[in-house]
């Protein structure tokens, strides 16, 4: 029997001593898109990163899913690490998860404990990553970014990363937007990256632009190939989507000629 | 005068002490049905389990019920216990009560001050029982399981109850769920059953399905008949509705004939 | 300049040591018909009560009223005291105030401050004060009762305080019925009166219904001609009302004879 | 690497010892036609105050600005001094920020943090600034007003600010009131100023009466200029839309006359 109490919000280790340095912090958690959760598990399962740590809280829905053989799992987030190897330049921590806080209040916190960790893993950046929504379909989907300072605002646009004064218009609300900030006041650099996308559909295409400018920053290779299937499959479902549409359109568009 | 400080969980004890030796720990609270809470209440009142605890909370309704002379009664959870006499194996602690937690975040805590219970009272396992609602009338309810692990996945599967994987497909939620998670996080082993039921009015049925397969875990004889009553007369009521049902769809069949 | 802290309840005293002589508690807080509190202002106006304490709280709406001079108040609840003279048998506390809290969970913890309030002060009985909506006219208004244990009910029962299990049906909800039961939970003797009234306007005609049963707990004799005068005043503005729904109604019949 | 811990709500000081004799502490957060916080930032931009305090917190929304070049800014409350020069009596200090608490229970705990403020830099008055919404276009704003006391509510009203029992009628909700009245319990004097406005549209007109009336309480002089550039746009704006509102208008009595 493991003697752990629940509060508002409850780490439970697998593993405490990482023996990692300086690694880079990565938050991908769901989203518009879930294009930062889709970047941050591609990227997670191309490193082979193993999980340390779970953070179950007050803030996250009560609910258990069921998984292989009826066995239960609370939903979390959860957090996994990376030593780096052969050519690779920097160890990584990688947080994914089930959910974002439910309230404001718990999007601020959990965010608290977050920016805990990567003060106590030494953490030389953060790099959060979400969605954009344009509400419309993104042929080439940009990356956009925001930024703790000149310099690391700097570095993102050298690597083509979109940045301008109010885009997105209404800020950046969540998870991404408070790790980013909580790092910056603790003077840690940060950036957030935001794949364009329609917020229609989980969106790979968007998470591959994503990974394309992180690819730049972590100085490693990611093999995108998983996301140009997934991505190929969406694009089929949307294709035939546009294709009946067409059709309806240019159905009514003959009704009306009758009409006119 | 009882010097007693409500705090947002306050646990009332009649009795502290309960020289249990690692007894199974069963949850019954309000839910889908009420099935969790009438197989828990059954189970009281035929193994005679006396109160030894109740827990009141800033996260239950505001709300006092009056009851015989007018004697008022703050709502609560209450924990009853039950020694094993003659050829049972198990002691018990058995938990029911007014309410769930209004809020995720009571529904959190409400189980975690659940959870230290059962690490205080060295309990040897958690049985959560609760309602699986599928919408429609059920004749044979199943009753599905979930389990902190594959061993007790296994003990559930060759006592008849069903385990599937993304079966509740929402997963389980409240109490039931949460409880099931953090015995599974303090490696208590745990179990869910969940009584199938249409989730439309309290159902003696689903319970007595639920508690057939319960038996079998608790090594303990539970006489059903004062649920086969209830059922009885919930059958009543629902073929009676059933008969007003088809009376009603036959006269619209008819009056379907004339127009066609 | 005064150093208060401002917590989630904050009490201020105008003076602390009160030397009452096991007082008996009552509470009138707003709530329907506003009964309660109309019973408890009138009663602290009749004896003179004076104000020891204000709490001010995160859990009432963050307002000010602008008084006399356009002096500003925060929203209150307020303690006010009253030591016996005369042939009186009972030292007072009376609690009164703007709002109950705005929460479930505000309700439960601006209650834990009050029963505090009372052990302090060693009270040694709290009775509520309360409506009890029926949503029609009353004539003659009841006055129902709830109470800590059998003793009080007997007691309240021989004041021809009607007490029967399930009414109100809903139970007692808010400060009337957690300050009875925390009372009742910490062993103090307690009840809670609940003046019938239909719920459709403040109803001073319940409130002098209720005060004529505390005269019999209290051993006071209580001037009620003040509550008369605002009876007969709303009473006057209702005859209104019914004569004109009189007359409509009458117009109406009329007009469907014409129609039938 | 700063190690900030953020909690419910964090102070992140630039500068912590001010040098400040016996300053008045201003506030102008978000509200009623902005106009506390339109005064506010002008007097800020006027006198030239620095910001030497960030305010952090869970009751805000989980947002983050983008600034020139990407820069992110986390949503806050801010703090700016001014230490008198010249001919000024008094040095200031001045609250500004980008939104209230989102809820009763946040606004009340931030205001409970600001007087803290005011404690521990030995402020000798306390004034808030806010709008009082009417409804209707208004002409010449007055500035209402409520007060700690009657020694400054006749000071008040010596300068022409309106104080009236019962108004505004809903009394003052938010920081402007809650400050206020925190001031009034520590015996710190307090005043909560109001402009007059429609709550149409932002509103410079009721800033500057706002600003008059505070100049002969901060025996300060301050330029206008900006806000009558302000004011002029916004009845620019509302002339045009009051002519269009005209021109329909007759339009419309047009119409009626050849129905007629």
């Amino acid at each position: 029997m493991r003697d752990i109490q629940f509060k508002d919000i409850t780490i439970v280790y697998e593993k405490e001593e990482l023996g990692l340095d300086a690694p880079i912090m990565l938050e991908g958690l769901p989203g518009v898109g879930n294009v930062g959760k889709l970047a941050a598990e591609h990227l997670i399962s191309e490193v082979k990163a193993e999980k340390f740590a779970s953070i179950f809280s007050k803030y996250f829905p009560p609910q258990v899913m069921v998984e292989e053989d009826g066995v239960a799992r609370l939903v979390s987030n959860d957090l996994y690490f990376h030593k780096r190897t052969g050519s690779e330049k920097h160890d990584l921590i990688i947080l994914v998860g089930d959910y974002q806080g439910l309230t404001p209040e718990g999007q601020f916190l959990l965010s608290s404990a977050m920016v805990d960790f990567a003060k106590r893993y030494k953490v030389s950046k953060v790099i959060t990553l979400g969605g954009f929504g344009v509400g419309h379909m993104v042929e080439e989907p940009r990356v956009l970014g925001a930024a703790s300072d000149k310099a690391v605002s700097t570095m993102l646009r050298d690597l083509g990363v979109t940045l301008t004064r109010g885009e997105p218009g209404s800020g950046i609300v969540g998870a991404s937007g408070l790790l980013l900030a909580f790092a910056q006041i603790c003077h840690i650099p940060a950036a957030c990256l935001m794949g364009e996308t329609s917020g229609y559909f989980v969106d790979p295409a968007s998470a591959r632009a994503l990974l394309r400018k992180l690819q730049g920053i972590l100085e490693i290779p990611i093999d995108l190939s998983k996301l140009d299937e997934k991505a190929a499959q969406i694009d089929k479902i949307t294709s035939k989507l546009r294709e009946i549409e067409q059709v309806e359109e240019k159905a009514s568009n003959e009704d009306l000629r009758y009409i006119g």
